[in-house]
């Protein structure tokens, strides 16, 4: 199903290359202030091209595809005299530049890495193939919207991500260097991202099931294209002993924070912390060989277009809205 | 709140030192064969001391406590004439050997990387502080006991989960001299589980909030201790390039697995596969330095009774357990 | 929250003097064929005016509003090639003729029989209070597009409806004189409304939670105005014996019917039976005695503009809706 | 499924004939003190026979079984130093006097107005068949259990139901009477009770899918043998005007009650008032002509054993435990 979240729950509906793209959001308190102005922001962190490029502060605009979609938010209800109103608080972003490109050969031979093979399989014929149909990484932008709200409900609870590696490269003065060299083959690159969140109170989730971390990693595997995600120590906590891995506590809370925010599952006041990894952009122009299914043989597939070269450049943003929305959930319950 | 799964749905309960702890299956289909029998080779596995190490295949008994709880499935609704009957499955584990330390203390002095500070300041004086109350460990019990049903209701699919790591040590040869000369430095041991789920039919799970990585995740991230999680390469992706990590079909499907048997958040018939990062035990025998919140200042505490030097060593079989709760749950959607 | 059903879930979202009203459909099944014509007879069925009327086959137009609305679903995604895609398909109906009256005045002077006392209440300043805002009756709009999507799913499941009294008369014949005279009198009537579920199949529905009087009566009750429902012999029943009320089985099932169709909560194979009370329009043109919280007494209020005067006669339409809405979940699951 | 609610949901268990009944109560707010003393009084109203009969207040104990059940809850979790501590609440009647009569022959013959026949196409032979299995009315002891907490949870709003007719007779001087010669032909009885709840906050309930009527309707079907429910006027509102029906506001809120305490779903602060039909108990002892379908032909059917003449004596209790518990979930919401 497409909804998550118990006391504020997002339900998202839409495809790439149909109408549009939309987000309802049940639980929003009435009374905050809202107008299609606070989305720009974040909207423009996730934006691909030159405009995402100087929302994120990068040195060039290699990375991301030069392609620029409608990312305007249209807010459709739940909103009166620019304060919500407590009603389920519905917003769509209209499609255009919707060139459809033969996505039906896709069926035939699947690009490997995207979900072609499983979505023929699972839904046949009445699959919308075009540009991912409702698959389009094009759904974390309502995620994005839906962010800037779950924000707004946080107040003093901050939430921010960054991207601290590329392509195993952590000297972000090498990042253009690379994305160029790579671009320049035709090929891809993943990354890890970082989120903290801070003024976390101590307090949030539930032991078990509704652990913090349950919640979060369930959120940010929504994402198309996660492959981990550890908190605090993290994998490197598999090779620390319990003296060095355990978080004593001082007298302002933990002194270290091995375990990321959270003890038993609930929040213990540090700041919350966990790395994402993101996988190599899977559209790339190198040629591949993979299956041809109506030919029952390898062949060789090129993928058109323009795609990002690392799509982690446009991920913080919403690994921050995902977080944001499980933590307002939380603070909610 | 302490329930899991849309179709097939559990709910837990119980303290480690009340009277038991059990668990509340809902959904499963009526004429399972079910004894009491079925679930000694998986509570063995979870054991401590002799019995577990012997079900585990492990060469000596160091790295689990040689406390003996006792773990006797007593089903008490739900089965009729050796069948499952399609009402709600209750199963109960009596508690017995709960010698109650003074726990209380932990309360004034919480102990580095457990729940006593988290639910002190939660639920304040209401809080069953015994054995950790409804934070034990011992809630992976009835975990077990529902993993075991849930195996049943995947019929062929198969989940198998083994640790391959203890302490930074992938060389099973030398475990139990590392465990031994941790047990006598009084400290602990973490571990990295691997779990692999085969003959896995196409089509589980569905794009973003409900993909087979996000519910999986959610319900590791149940179980205590977990400090990560990664699919197919994991973190290593994030390094990659796309022409590296992506994986192109072959004659019988995907023929890499970069991706741990999936694709856009549903199975495409490879492998599942991911791995699991388990924290050193909590409880340390060595002295810690922590804070005493009732004389404010920084006080050493030293933990009485015989823990586990190596909790990752019971593990896997609760990895299983969750994965196999999960999957038994979309598939009877 | 504004969500309802497990396997087959609709979330209704929007005002009736906002941008416009709508409905995501999580968990269609794909490959059902779906064009905005297929909306028109049951959208014409709860329409006001001479095109209700029309649909309805009534004698006379009196009994509803002549005000005209849009009423043109639109749908937004989960559509492709005329088919259902299996994604969320979200409809939306644009808002027009929204002439807004002074809606503010009714936060002081609450209609009697409306939610301007509670709204006020629990959302304060916040509440959108144009056309009864989040409670408007328009929502039921979306909702008929929804029972349009769940009767294709529930195929030869055939769900009815229809007005079998008004103010308390089951003479259809002298429907437009009663409804006449009642408008004169600037006043309003409810009506009892008899559903009936015909090629049901055997076993929808669970014991207790999950009975289909539960999930139907729950779904009947979220329709502005309904005051009771009754399934078989209903509130006879109260009065019959034993002897009297128990269906005995013959060849072909039950042969009786007075439970309703279901036994234990399951559907039994017989027609599924139940009535429903709707209250009179609570919008009535005669003047009111009511509370005037400005200025602490008691005030008369005269409520302008065209309103139903019997809106029973729209709402068999949307109890059909659903209906079908709760069944399809039951097939679904 | 068999779990009810979203911040308090309970979740139930058992078999009439199996080891025992239960329930677990997830989400009840820590402290609240608690012992088994505090489930007599309604326990007792629940009861058949003489202690029943005594707990009510009835003049003779004709009307209900005389057989007794054992009835004590047994406490399993989620109590500790008499106080609830926040974790799942776990409760368990073990079962005895459970002579199984030979219930197997109504897979063959089914009892009229009972689940036999739907439990036996929907589950077949892993049906539990024995004092109705999971269906029992049995059920209905843990469900007044769970009232209990949740009238509780509810402080100083009070919900209380009674009998208003027992077989249409609403003189109570009359109803041993009636009982006694219902008795001698070995039919049975039904009857109306009636619910109120007073000391309501203004505010409780949502729009549509959550109001107040959907959730107390939802939870009140799911006691066995309801047929039919209304709120204030009822089906009498069908036949009144608006301007009889509508509840004007006077200086202490509405003056009238015709909407039973809800407006647009949401309590509005007046009394919240229901009315419930209650079938003739099922079983009685005066000989049915049904279906042998074995034989394939009508057959003489006689039903051995003690059996309520009326439950819907015994029903009120649960009735206000079902209110309870819905209203204690929208509270803690």
């Amino acid at each position: 199903m497409n909804s998550f979240g118990l006391s504020f729950r997002v339900s998202i509906f839409g495809e790439s290359h149909g109408e549009g793209i939309g987000i309802v959001l049940d639980g929003v308190p009435q009374g905050i202030s809202l107008s299609g102005a606070d989305f720009d922001t974040d909207i423009a962190r996730r934006s691909s091209g030159a405009r995402g490029a100087a929302a994120r502060g990068e040195i060039g605009t290699t990375g991301t595809t030069p392609r620029i979609e409608a990312d305007e938010a249209h807010i459709l209800s739940g909103v009166f005299n620019g304060h919500t109103t407590g009603a389920p608080l519905a917003i769509i972003f209209h499609n255009n530049n919707t060139r459809s490109t033969d996505y039906q050969q896709f069926s035939i031979m699947p690009r490997p890495g995207h979900a072609d093979y499983v979505a023929s399989v699972k839904w046949g014929n009445d699959n919308d193939p075009r540009g991912g149909g409702h698959f389009s990484g094009r759904i974390t932008l309502p995620i994005v919207a839906a962010g800037v709200i779950a924000k707004k409900i946080l107040g003093n609870v901050k939430v921010s991500a960054e991207l601290i590696a590329i392509g195993g490269c952590e000297d972000r003065g090498k990042w253009q260097e690379l994305l160029k060299a790579t671009a320049a083959e035709g090929d891809s690159l993943g990354g890890i991202i970082e989120c903290t969140v801070d003024n976390v109170p101590v307090g949030l989730g539930e032991p078990f099931f509704d652990s913090v971390e349950s919640l979060i990693s369930h959120a940010i595997f929504s994402i198309p294209g996660i492959r981990g995600i550890e908190f605090g120590d993290g994998f490197r906590a598999a090779a620390m002993k319990g003296s060095e891995h355990n978080d004593p506590f001082g007298e302002c809370g933990p002194e270290k924070n091995g375990c990321g925010g959270a003890n038993g599952g609930i929040s213990n006041g540090a700041q919350i912390k966990f790395r994402v990894a993101v996988k190599p952009t899977s559209s790339i122009a190198k040629a591949q060989q993979t299956w041809n299914f109506e030919e029952g043989r390898i062949d060789t597939l090129r993928i058109k277009g323009r795609h990002d070269t690392c799509f982690a450049l446009r991920t913080p943003v919403i690994v921050e809205a995902m977080t944001a929305i499980v933590l307002a959930d939380l603070i909610l319950r």
